[in-house]
């Protein structure tokens, strides 16, 4: 079974377009394990989320005991919930098939975050998993992101101009010829995210950054979504993993998320394959 | 110590702008472990490199072992040889904070490259550490460094044009508050390290692509050094390190590391400070 077919599975069966981002903050958390936190979390949310994704900064910060953490996060998820791999890696070809090795093959996931600064070459790796995802960075949810990305550019040779991250979108249209490449789209520029699903109609995108980061919901499911209600994957991570720092935690955590995924599903048309028949 | 000085020590000490690349490949390997093969290696080249840089890619596609290998080689790397995480991170600014978290404290590097993509929150957390030093990608050596890299472009709001990468290295400049901002340049785009060499005249440059990539190791040399023949450090890898599979891998690491230390100093100005009076 292929990484959309997966997702559509676990869509349909907690009728949900929300992945939860699994980013362990010591500071934020009650005190225990991070393995610990996570397994309540995840024991508390695995019906109504349709993914996870854990940010590997977050490990990487807490060396060797976050790093045996997330490799027990990872298999502790139940089998039907595909697990997203927020690494967003990028190196030259050869580096690149170890990087793809690392995070398909070792830790075990089902899709992972890229950057396209390198080109194709840095990404082609990735999408040879056919039963894989590759989710390309287009345009990210921070400030920052007007540095780059919003540039106006032209491709080598040719002289109509688009923005950088338009140009990062139409190359990944060209290279999903496995039907496994997403996008990476927040949820912060909502007018682009418009442009970005015009551009790919059909494309998974992955949009981070409501919540926190600021980003409207409303835009980002009547935008991101495709003409049938899905294709989008909204995520969200500290305002539902930290909802309350008690004892209470995994509970509060499944309100927060509950609350975002019934949020979701009213702003999706009746039909989407993320609504019940009830609405719920 | 800041970065740059403790650089400037080793090329002085050891006469030589050779960065070694320690990316073990168990394919290209001696039967030996990481680790062991790591220490050989450092024990027959640490007093004729100025920096040691290894790939982070080739360690988590090793799993556990492989990340307690390269620990263990960076704490064994002597402590007047610096150490640059090749490890491409960008990610949203908190994300960000925890990778700079992750190779500067847990890891213990000198120095890190990162990818641009995200802008300037994305790399502000590594710039703020301001005794380690960071190195952009800028043009990389593969071949899909054509795809966005060299696509022509105009900064938000301005109508100028140029290549991406050269609006890397103009922002990198304006970023450099703490002189410990360096670039990355393939060695397989003369003309370009050319340019970028005369946008940023005292920057740190990090030059891979000799060797195994064929980028010319003369125009390497000429256009990536400063004005005084310093400032750059080339790097090489798997020409070095797999130069024999046999027992002698070491010895034989040795002479084709000297080898190029040499050949990189023949075409330094006589008043380099990589080069002795003797021009050895």
């Amino acid at each position: 079974m292929d990484f959309a077919e997966k997702l559509l599975q676990a869509v349909r069966k907690n009728k949900s377009l929300l992945c939860l981002g699994l980013d362990p903050d010591p500071a934020l958390m009650p005190e225990t394990g991070i393995f610990e936190f996570n397994k309540a979390i995840i024991d508390s949310t695995s019906d109504i989320v349709c993914a996870y994704k854990p940010n590997l900064a977050f490990y990487e910060a807490l060396g060797t005991e976050g790093l045996t953490a997330l490799q027990r996060t990872v298999d502790y998820i139940p089998g039907d919930i595909p697990i997203i791999g927020d690494a967003k890696r990028g190196d030259v070809g050869h580096t690149a098939r170890a990087y793809a090795k690392a995070l398909f093959e070792v830790l075990g996931f089902d899709a992972v975050t890229v950057n396209p600064y390198l080109g194709y070459d840095s990404i082609e790796p990735f999408m040879s998993y056919a039963d894989k995802a590759v989710f390309i960075l287009c345009l990210t949810s921070n400030p920052g992101a007007v540095d780059f990305q919003k540039a106006a550019c032209s491709p080598e040779g040719e002289k109509t101009r688009q923005p950088l991250y338009q140009l990062v979108a139409r190359k990944a249209r060209e290279w999903n010829r496995r039907n496994n490449v997403g996008l990476v789209v927040g949820a912060t520029h909502p007018e682009e995210l418009r442009e970005i699903r015009q551009l790919c109609p059909d494309m998974l995108l992955l949009i981070p950054g409501i919540g926190t980061q600021g980003g409207s919901l409303d835009w980002a499911v009547r935008y991101g979504t495709d003409s049938k209600g899905g294709s989008a994957i909204i995520s969200s991570s500290r305002q539902i993993l930290y909802a309350s720092k008690g004892d209470n935690f995994a509970g509060a955590a499944r309100r927060a998320a509950d609350d975002l995924r019934r949020l979701i599903n009213s702003l999706l048309p009746g039909s989407s394959v993320a609504r019940g028949s009830d609405g719920s």
